[in-house]
Order: C-alpha cells, then structure tokens, then sequence
C-alpha cells in the first residue's frame, strides 16, 4: 500500500510505467509503445518451443497461455504488425492478446491518425479475432471471448476490447486528458460519486480483498501440483528433466566453456561471422536453452545451428528462428524469450547497420536485464559493394554509449570464442558482437580468456611499462596495428599492440590493471578502428591521435575503400612518425 | 555506359544501392528495407498538399503521380506498415505501390517467414488493391492495373506484381542467389542464350535506343507545356506563384530569420520545448514551405501551428501533420517531403529516447541529405516521472556520432531561436534539436547569433584567455554551470562558463577560435550535462571531470531525479575543489 501510495516516486516499486527489474510480479519493462505485445510474441514461442520439446503424451509439463494487453498507440507501431505477423505465421495459439480500444491517444481522438480496421488487418496476418463491444462493464463477453480463444489452438486471437478510457470520470472519460494525468481532487471526488465508491482512499474493502486473495491458494495448489507432476516426470524421464532444470534455473551445464574453439597463428584466416558461426554451433550443443536466428540474413550472419532445423508452426521444437525482415520485432521477440525463463538464452542477428532499426529493442534488452546476443556482422566498410547505407560507421560508438550493454568487437577466433564466453556469462546485460565480413588473419597474443579484460596487451617490445608508443586495435583493424608496430619496432621503436575488445569491460577492471595497459606517462598512442574517431579521446589522450572515418562510407570492393579512407599500416605508420 | 561498367565500383554512379547524392535522377536513398516506401508516401503527400494549395480551377500547377516499388523485404518491416497505414489514413489517391511478389528473400521461400495475405492488410489499411499474376511477361495486365490505379482518386493503389526472381536464368530463377550476386559467365550465357538475346556484353541495340529516346522528347515538351502554364500561372496568382517558386527553389524569403524571437534574462523562464513552439509558429508564417507535426504527443512535443489545421484527407492544404505513434514512419516520410521540392522544410517530433525508433530513418536523413528538423522534446532524465524507459542518457552522444547531422542541445529561448536558425539554413544536413521538458531560466551571455558557433563562452571573469577554470554545459545544465561559477567566482576563482550548444559546429571553426573557448593550457576543465560522460573527454581532457549520468534513469519528479543523481550546483562546486 506505500508503494501504491508513492506512485512515479523515488526508488518506489509503482513506477511511471512497470519495470521487470523494479517490482516482483512484473514479467517484461514496457513503455514504449509495442514492445510489450512483441515480449508476448517471445514468451508465447517459448512456451510452444518448451513445450513441443519436453512435454510428453502422459505428462503435459510445459503449459501456459501468454496473455498480453495493447492499445491504439501500440497497434500504430509498426514492431506490433512485425510481431503479430509472426505469431500468425507461428501459429501461436496460445497466445491471447487485448486490444484496449478506447480510440483515444495522446493527440486525441484516433480519428485524425489512425482509421484502419485493426481486426481485418490481424486476419491478414494469419489471426483469430474477437470483437467484445462493451468492454467497460460486459464482463460476460469478455470471459466469452477467453473461452473462444483458448478453443482457437492453431492461431493467436485477438480479443478487441472497446472501452471508454477513464470509464466512470464525469468529466474526463473519454479525453486524452485521463491518460498521464492525475485526475485532480475534484473530478475523483466526482468519479467516486458516479460509480458509487464510498471508501476511503487507499482503503480497499475486505470484500475485494477476499475476492483477490482466492487467487494466493488457487496459484499455491497449482504450483503443489506441478512440483508433484515435475517430480514424477523427473522419474520417466531423467535426461529431459536435466535440460529443463537447466532451462528453469539457468544454471549452465559444468564445462559448457570448454567447447568454444582456440586458435594459433598458425589456423587459416576467416571472417569473424564464419568464426562466430563455430561458437554458435558448438554452444548449441551443450547449452539446452540456446536458441535463435536472422532477420532473413541467416547465410550471411551465418547463424544457422546445422544440428537443429527450423522453429516452425508444426516444429516447434526446432532451434532455427526465421525471424523474416523484421528486426524490430526481432529485438523484442529474443526480449521476450529471455526473460521466459533464465536458462533460454536467446540470439539474434542482422547487420551491424540494421541495429538502427532494432535500437529500441536493444536498449529495452539493456534496461531489463534481459540476456540477448546481438549477433551484428559486416561491420564495417568492410563489407564492401553494398554500400553506405550499409556500411556501419558511428554504430560501435553509439552502442558502447548505451548503458549496461557489452558491446564487443572480436579481432579473430580466440577473441570471436572469448566473446561468446562472456556473452554466455552476462545473463542480466546483453552483448553485442560486432564480426566481419571480410576474412582475418589469426593473430598472435589473443585469447579466449583475455576477452573477459576488455583491453590487453597482444604484442609488445618494450620493458618496465614504458613503450615508446601505444597502438589500439579493435576488430578488423587489430591486424593493422599489428602489422605497423612490426615495421616501427624493426625501426628501432618499442611499441605495444592493445586489443580493446570491449570498453565496458575494460572500464570495470582495477585501476593497477589499466595503468598497465595504458600507462599514465606514455601519451604517443594511436587507435585505428573503422568507426568514427569520436570517442577516442578517452583513451589515445589529446597527444594520441585516432584513426577512423568521420563521414559515411561509399560502395567498392572493401580493400579498395580501405585504401583509399587511410585505414593503413601506411597511416598508422605515418601517424606515429607525426606524433 | 562507363558507370554500368563500374556497378559497384569506387565513386561509380553505380553504387550498391541507389543514392541521390550520387546518381542524377535518383530521388531518395535507399537500400535499407522499407524507406523507399515510405519515403513514397512523403512524396505523394507532399503532392497531395502543394496542389490543394496552389492549383485553381482553371490551372492544374502541382499534378504528378508517385511510384514506388517494393519488395516483400519491405513489406515485413514495420516502418511500411506504418507509413501504408498513413497513406491509407489519408487518402493519397495519386500514390502507386507495385509489390514485386517474387516470394524470395535471402533466407530463401519468404515461406518460412512471412505467409500473411498481403493484400487483405492492405485493404484493411484502406487502400486500394489489385493483382497482376504474370508480372514476368503480363505488360497489358501492367498497364491495365496503372490505369485502373488511377481511376481511384480516394485511395492509394498496391498492385501486386506476381515475378520470378531473376526470370530468365535457366539455373538460378526463383532463388535467392540471383539477389545479390552476379550470375556469373556460364550463367550469363545460358540466360542470354534462354532470353534469345545475342548482343555483345553492354550493347544497347538502336531500337531499344530509339524506343527509351522517345521519352527525352516527350518529356521536355512535358516541361515546355508546364513552363507556359507557370508563365500563365504568375501573371494570374501572382502571391500564390511567388510562394511556389519559394517552394520549388528553396530560396528563402529575405529577412525570414528576423522573426525568430530573443530573449533577456529578465524573460520569463521557461521550457526549450514551449520556446520551441514559439518559433516554429513563428517560422510557419514567412517560410511557404514549413509544415509538420508530431508521432501523437503534439501537445507534449508542443509543436502545432496554431494558424493553420491538420492535414487530413479532405484539408490536404494545411500543414500540422498528424502522424500517430509512429515515429520510423514518420521520419522516412519526413524525408519524403523534403526531397521533393528543396523550398519544403518538414519538421517531426517526438520525445528525444524515441529517435530510437527512427534512428534508421534519421540516419539516411543524414546520408541523403534531406533537412529535415527533428525536433526532440523531454531530453533528459528531467522529464521525470515517466521513468528510465523514457529518459534518454546515451542519445545525446549516439546522436553526435553519427555523420552529416547537427545535433543542438539549446539552453534557454535565445539558443532555441538560434538553434532553429541553424536548422533552417542547413538544407542538405538535418538538425536534431533536443529540448527540455522543465522550465529553464533566460540565461545571460547566450545569443541566437552564437549558435552558428557551436559553442561560445557564455561568462567569464577571468582575463589573459586563462581562467582558473572552465566549466562547460549543454541545454538545461547550462544554468547549473552558471550558478556553480557564481559561486566559485565569489570565492575568488576566475571561471568561464561555455556553452557547447553543437559539437559538430564547434568542431568546424577555425582552430584560432577554438583555443579562444578552450585554451590549451586551461586543462581545469569541468562538463555537466545530464547523459552519459561518455566522450565528455573530447573537451575536458584527462585532468577534467565530466558530470553526468552512466546509468538509466528512474521515474520520480525532475527535481528529485537531478539531486540524487548528483546534477547539482554543489556536484559541480566539489568537482572543482577535486581537480
């Protein structure tokens, strides 16, 4: 009741809009608009998925409705049509969704945006629909509508629900002015007097009370008589009740690490998304709940797990997710699975450019401690013919500028394995890989473990801390820095090559650690990375200098644009004669 | 025919996906699905509204048609779904969409995706729909479906072309790899050999030649005849052609700047999004060709034209846009409008956190240089109550990253006025303007003039350009620099307050001045802003201090919010005791 009574304030567990991380009970962070409804899409996968894979004909052990509310400003969003198309497409039928219309949004009345017909739309996507007219007082209907719903198992409903917004308010029902205001003392007190209500504020009948509490027992006896269902099924069957433990609890399986690939100098180059795609495949092997999949860029992201076929309608079992040209709707699907249970751990990719579309997403990913993989290939200019609007350029900054998110950029296969491994390792903040298209040497001084730093040292021939000078390489660029400090260190010059995999990371080690990456004293450092400059001040220091590309990219084979954007040995050499 | 032999080669005209700023004749970038699309529904609004404004009965001065063509890529985003329900919404009869259903996408059978009835959705969006089953071969079908197209003046057509993809290739049609890669010699021969084509590679035969040709002709006579009917057109309307021709050209009316209003420190405070409004009505009254509105938060984003009514199906002359909640939509058909006549300067709102939506709108803004003016309200955690979903951290510096866009972060209403300003005058870079939700005072030092700069020293008692201290804000922490030197300054302290309203201006003067705001040896350097400090580096250097926030935010009152999270006079006061 404090909470209630400090609604939107300080540090309180009502705040303006739920908050999975905030309040107990709240399953998914909404907000902006149509993210939940594409969290719904994502639980309801998960249940179909679980359930095709562990229930058994005697012992149904996997079995719930995913129940989700949207309004008008929802159903304008386009990630609900991406969603909804897909839950059509799924065939979803456990999913029920109600769609509050009230007609009214933030600018009024929805007349002078929106004038679709909302349910034959969602026909068109492949759904059941229901319209319940009286939505404020005709509770028969509505329950009607649940029952009809749930009979509908080879489609997702959707229960129209016409109301009025601030139903019972004299003088502000019916207005946008109910929506984010309170209503003030006056209209309460005229809104109490329509409907009847007596009561104190704050005080809640015990009638009501007795009505709400039947649901404490009701969900405790259901609860007992699933652990007793769980527990016969754990009898039958050993093995898939491990998997699903592990799927509940999140606990990883002993060893799961050990199956991430290593790397000499002496393995063949490859494009980090080839190198990626060995990760995912080998951690679909001992992780139960990883799952996941492209937005229609499968064989260029190169995620398809070869030991699974596709999540479909009539194998949901399957681990493949075809998210179609959707990654809006994809962010918020993958959201919505993590968050299902602990122990699924869901990816999803596009390219790197694409993260614009799904940004929303991704940033909801991050402040609701849901565990995604963001599998972003053609990184960079690299990527070659396609072309700027392709082409990656301010991206790795604006991501490492979003709050509790790991965005990392893999040189080669030690760090490609090294990203996976702390990818795994972050259930409560998710990661965003950055891979290449284009192929990469194997380089020497990487490793899998030395990811979990975020910056270190790969090659140095200095002593007592004191290089002459510092190159920082990210990704494709490592190789580049490498190759320069081997032709200045036959000059004469000590120089040390840092990777700096991932900022976030190396920000959260001891300062002792950082000083021995990037000594104080030592200010001739010089970056290259092909991104944007800004923000390198942070570390190559206003007597460094940053290589980069400050403007967008342009389309030609990727060695060519390299080339001629200065993305060199010859630059960084250049640079550090300058310095 | 030299550009067709560099398709995708290093400054061809040929890049990998179109570009306008590369290819005569291309009108709007494209390549990311689903922009083009929406940029067509800019397009024909911007039709649909100059020709309710400008023709008469007896001359038909703004009379074309808008085609666009989309694949089924697009038809699974959700920004086309938005913008279709737009067009739908208000009736934009002159727009043509032809669907190419080749039923392949990169992953393959647009099967495994996306099997909703296309059609049906579009109907339910209100548009018109007709179906083309042999588009491979079926050119009368084509041509009847245009005309019939056109006979529905109260509805937007789709026309849903049924093709092969890469028809012709005995092996590769119907598949994906004919998407984007080239059919190779073998492949080539045996479509050549298939289609009966036997010309030599880049050979344009003379009756092709001839038949293309015709339309040179025919359409400068086209343009002969609508140059007679302007000539026509100016004698008769004379205020009416001046505004077009201000429209059509881009050259603004003289003096237009002159009614952006300027303020005193004794002006009342108040919020950059309320002084924002003042100008943008302002604006609407000298510029013919400024028009826009908001993603349903008008009221919030405060950006009606109080003199002029919606846009709407039947009010196509007026300029408030009422977009719905559909910000990706909104900012690709902002795009839309602006590269259809350079005189059309569109502006769009929502709240600053939900460029997140339309960061891939906004971003080919940039790249195809269209100015639009996004204007970007609540743009800090002092939007309060909302809470962290809502309260934008990390966009000021994702934003600032990005290529080719201004980002201006205004104080108090004379940097609103010389913000827009700005925005006006830049017509091939668009200008994001974030704006407080809060009231903030008029601050003395600031000048609309100065904003051209980028940043300026607001105060400064020091003299010599060596202060003991600079203390540097943006937007609504400018105040609380101000207040914080006061105080030092009382203590003895030369201080300088600057403002760095736009760091992509500031970064374009020359280095002379630069060293006049920032003198290289003042490294006492202080930042506050509220969002990440993130790249804060850039201009306080290793031995300053950036205040600001590194988390999300959290939903309470504004006040509340900046004092626990340390954006105070007294943070700012400590710092500078620290350093």
């Amino acid at each position: 009741m404090d909470d209630l009574k400090a609604f939107r304030q300080w540090r309180s567990s009502t705040p303006g809009h739920p908050e999975n991380f905030e309040t107990p009970g709240v399953e998914v962070t909404t907000g902006p608009l149509g993210q939940g409804f594409a969290n719904a899409v994502g639980l309801a996968l998960a249940e179909k998925h679980l359930a095709a894979r562990f229930n058994k004909t005697d012992l149904k052990i996997v079995d719930h409705y995913t129940y989700v509310i949207l309004g008008d400003g929802c159903q304008m969003e386009g990630i609900s049509n991406e969603a909804a198309s897909l839950a059509g497409h799924w065939g979803l039928g456990k999913l029920i969704a109600f769609y509050d219309d009230n007609h009214i949004s933030i600018d009024g009345s929805t007349d002078i945006a929106f004038t679709e017909d909302v349910l034959a739309r969602y026909e068109a996507l492949g759904w059941h629909t229901i319209w319940v007219k009286n939505g404020n007082t005709g509770y028969a209907d509505i329950r009607a509508a649940i029952k009809e719903a749930k009979g509908v198992i080879d489609k997702p409903t959707l229960i129209k629900v016409t109301t009025t917004i601030g139903f019972g308010s004299p003088n502000k029902a019916n207005t946008y002015s109910v929506h984010g205001s309170a209503l003030g003392s006056k209209e309460v007190e005229a809104t109490r007097s329509n409907l009847g209500w007596f009561h104190e504020p704050f005080h809640v009948p015990d009638e009501v009370k007795r009505h709400w509490s039947y649901h404490i027992d009701e969900g405790a006896s259901l609860e007992a008589e699933w652990n007793a269902k769980f527990a016969e099924y754990e009898k039958k069957y050993h093995q898939e009740a491990a998997a699903l433990k592990s799927i509940i609890s999140g606990e990883l399986p002993s060893g799961w690490d050990n199956v991430l690939p290593t790397y000499t100098p002496e393995s063949s180059p490859d494009a980090t998304r080839n190198l990626s795609q060995q990760c995912l495949n080998t951690l679909a092997t001992v992780i139960p709940g990883f799952l996941g999949g492209s937005a229609d860029l499968a064989t260029s992201n190169m995620t398809l797990l070869k030991m699974f076929g596709d999540f479909q309608r009539d194998t949901p079992e399957e681990r493949n997710i075809r998210f179609g040209v959707r990654e809006h709707g994809m962010g918020a699907i993958s959201n919505g699975i993590a968050v299902h249970s602990p122990g699924l751990i869901p990816y999803c990719a596009t390219f790197f450019v694409f993260t614009d579309y799904m940004r929303a997403a991704i940033r909801l990913s991050a402040l609701s401690e849901s565990g995604v993989i963001f599998v972003m290939t053609h990184d960079s200019i690299g990527l070659g013919e396609d072309g700027p609007t392709h082409q990656p350029v301010e991206h790795l900054f604006s991501l490492r500028a979003m709050p509790n998110i790991l965005m990392l950029r893999p040189a080669d296969g030690n760090e490609t394995s090294g990203a996976y491994r702390i990818a795994i390792l972050n259930r409560k903040r998710p990661s965003i890989l950055a891979l290449s298209r284009q192929k990469l040497p194997q380089l020497k001084g990487t490793s899998v473990d030395a990811v979990s730093k975020g910056g270190y040292t790969i090659s140095d021939n200095s002593s007592g801390n004191k290089p002459d000078l510092i190159l920082i390489g990210t990704g494709s660029e490592l190789q580049i820095a490498e190759k320069a400090a081997d032709e200045l260190r036959k000059e004469g010059r000590t120089v040390r090559v840092v990777s700096l995999v991932c900022w976030e990371l190396f920000e959260e080690q001891p300062e002792e650690y950082k000083e021995s990456v990037f000594p104080n004293e030592v200010t001739s450092r010089i970056s290259i990375e092909a991104g944007v400059t800004f923000g390198w001040e942070k570390y190559v220091g206003q007597k460094g200098k940053a290589i980069g590309i400050d403007h967008f990219g342009s389309s030609a084979p990727a060695g060519k644009i390299y080339k001629e954007l200065g993305l060199t040995v010859e630059s960084v050499i250049a640079a550090a004669k300058d310095l």
